[in-house]
């Protein structure tokens, strides 16, 4: 698995900024980097101590390509454990990609996607789950998804998983020892102990399994879908709550054919809007599969929002609260708001007779903005975010869910066992079997296509 | 001018990447890293050397925001001159927008554009026409506009022109303390060393001022007409030229009723190709509008291509001859290209008589990309790389331009008060003149609307 070649790719996004920065990782890293920088001072790189920066000449022979900053990192203290070297250089693609083919000609070869990520995994600075971390953070855009993966990267459940894992280990070998004595009937594996850590993986696997509904709303935000007749203002709501002009706006009734999707982060927790094309009967065929499509993306929500024209009320009155009634009785579980909007064009008394009708109404102008922060305040109400403000593990990835879920199957089957009074040679089967879910976790079990599948989903140049 | 405040600003692009910089520059740009930045080590950042690298976590009170690399430059050994303080960072815009808050809430300020180098210029670290060229290196995208802008900021011909305002600085104190005393008729300034100084100084501006019609050609791209009429290829041209698919291709005549522009690059130097829409006699009013805007093109072109169809010669003969004569008449200092296009549909006779019809013809198949190699090779040739090979001083900047225009009239006043036997103090008030426009050039005379004239043009963080 050694890596022996160096890679090189850029490292900040493409485009115009004030400096770029290029990295390249392997045992040739220094010397590729001397051959073609050209310090101020005259030093060479190769006799610079790590974790220092350098102010010099990029040239490809005679050629000046760009005055730049190198950093060296020396083995094993770099983010891939191997020798690292970082040019900062101008933010021009020309220079960046001079540089680049430079490198290329010098002996480089081009970084695959998280390849660097992947180097730092198999030079063991982090674990599996930790460098899946890293890909989730540079995604995070809210401070949820940004908590849960730091979080991760820092360690996360992946210490507590590996502690569990060490000691059903050292169980495994104990009863697989025992086998070879199998005549003399001896037990070095201390039952009452044994059942204790099952006890207590079974707990963790349940609480950890348990958090991924959490987790993996927090992580991809929680969908909301805003269901209404067309015109009622579903797009001047989603305007509203996003501060600018995403939605189509239109006056006329059926614009939002299709679904439309928009994520806003209310109190640090992304919101997905879900904008539907509402529920009301149609003889117009591209509209009513929108309808479908509303009653599809409910069934995907976990907030629905229910947005009727207050002004309409009194002429549809029982139309709203049979379809009101419907959501309710189709979706007894769902989170449901109630919302009367245009609540400007009312008169007081006629607020008042709507919310005698209609119990638990929040009024609403989307046109003026009155109720929306209500509206946003509510929304908060409806997620769970307990787990994340006591700072508890939390499982946001679905390799990890599903390998947590495999291994506590293996857990119950051990347990089965126990109370059974399984043999120990049957035992063991099951342990081990657990033990791999576990290790897939962490990355103590792993192969290339596993490495393959997570690493091509991070950018290049990580 | 001192800067007293700390002023923060991504360097790098905005979008996600694998990293993003961020950077302080100012007196408590390192006080202010240290109280958001704890290193792994435990060590305290103020105690580390300048161009160290130290890896830590970014810290808001006690939430974790990121892991980092944080760089520390002491003054003045850094870009600005200032303490400088850069932090590697996790690509996510998340991340990036906490520590920049997290960095204002510690008491920096947003940096304005172009601050950074503005405080490089003001703490003496590099001359406004180098200042300026670093913008130019960030926007460089082809070996042409990217090996000036390099030559700029490596002194380019500003230590030339530094040069000689000291000297003609010399003279004139020289001269004008000739004058405390005029009475007793003493000559401090040799006359003749300043005749040869004032000879030298006209030769180098005419020099330089010659230079700015290349340089500006090759840092803003050549432009190059294409002038035929509708479905003869243009377009076809342009994209085998581009390579893609830029340009709308349509076989309706008259699909380019606007001109477009794309540039590309030919052998390191930039083309901007101008798709006009033909010089043909027209009822359509649009297409009428077209027309003078093909002429308009024209004339701003430093190169023009006449395209016609090969198989319409036969019966559009005279036609197609008019119009090459007026644009060989209309612009007889213009590179002109005359090329037949779709000569993939001629037999090997038509083609030959085609090219005894019309001489210095190119065959083209824009279709096939016959051709089209030839064509970019007779572009190269109509450039005058001449000065950019020998690495000669090339003037693109044209606040530089018309500094250097205004220096070379004081210096002919000079010169002519030379020759007439002018007094000193009148002299005198002409080299003033003349030393002023000079220190607009490299900075030695600014003023604050200048400054900012000048900085407003570079991205924040730069």
């Amino acid at each position: 698995m050694t890596q022996t070649d160096t890679i090189v790719a850029m490292a900040t996004p493409a485009g115009s900024g004030a400096i770029a920065v290029l990295r390249l990782s392997g045992q040739d890293a220094i010397a590729i980097a001397s051959s073609i920088f050209f310090s101020v001072s005259g030093k060479q790189l190769s006799n610079q101590k790590s974790h220092t920066v350098h102010l010099g000449q990029i040239k490809d022979s005679e050629r000046v390509i760009d005055e730049a900053l190198v950093t060296i990192f020396k083995n094993p203290n770099s983010y891939t454990g191997e020798d690292v070297v970082e040019i900062s250089c101008h933010g021009s693609n020309y220079i960046q990609q001079e540089i680049i083919q430079l490198c290329l000609r010098k002996g480089c070869r081009m970084a695959q996607a998280g390849e660097f990520t992947l180097r730092a995994f198999l030079n063991g600075k982090m674990d599996l789950s930790q460098a899946e971390a890293v890909a989730d953070l540079i995604a995070s855009d809210s401070a949820a998804s940004h908590q849960l993966a730091i979080q991760q990267m820092r360690g996360g459940f992946s210490s507590e998983i590996k502690k569990l894992r060490e000691e059903l280990l050292n169980f495994a070998s104990l009863i697989e020892l025992e086998l070879d004595f199998a005549e003399e009937d001896v037990e070095f594996a201390n039952r009452v102990e044994f059942q204790k850590l099952i006890s207590k993986i079974t707990q963790v696997l349940k609480r950890l399994i348990d958090s991924f509904a959490t987790g993996n709303v927090l992580k991809n935000g929680i969908p909301v879908a805003i269901v209404g007749e067309p015109n009622v203002g579903k797009s001047t709501l989603l305007n509203a709550l996003l501060n600018e002009e995403r939605a189509i706006v239109s006056d006329i009734a059926g614009t939002t054919r299709d679904t439309i999707e928009d994520e806003i982060i209310i109190g640090g927790i992304g919101f997905r809007f879900i904008d539907t094309a509402g529920i009301r009967e149609t003889v117009d065929v591209i509209e009513g599969l929108g309808i479908q499509k509303t009653f599809q993306k409910i069934d995907q929500a976990q907030v629905v929002i229910y947005l009727f024209d207050a002004e309409k009320f009194k002429v549809q009155r029982s139309k709203f609260k049979v379809e009101i009634e419907t959501i309710k009785n189709k979706y007894p579980s769902k989170n449901l708001l109630i919302v009367a909007n245009k609540v400007d064009k009312l008169s007081n008394e006629e607020i008042e007779n709507l919310q005698s009708a209609i119990g638990n109404l929040h009024l609403l102008s989307a046109k003026t903005g009155q109720g929306v922060e209500k509206i946003q305040n509510k929304l908060l109400e409806f997620v769970n975010t307990g787990a994340l403000r006591n700072n508890e593990t939390i499982v946001t990835n679905s390799r990890h869910y599903d390998a947590m879920l495999k291994a506590l199957e293996e857990i119950i089957k051990v347990q089965e066992g126990i109370d059974n009074g399984l043999s120990g040679d049957l035992l063991a089967i099951d342990i081990r079997q657990a033990l791999y879910y576990f290790g897939e976790i962490t990355g103590e079990i792993s192969n290339d296509e596993l490495l393959g599948n997570i690493f091509a989903n991070f950018c290049i140049g990580k």
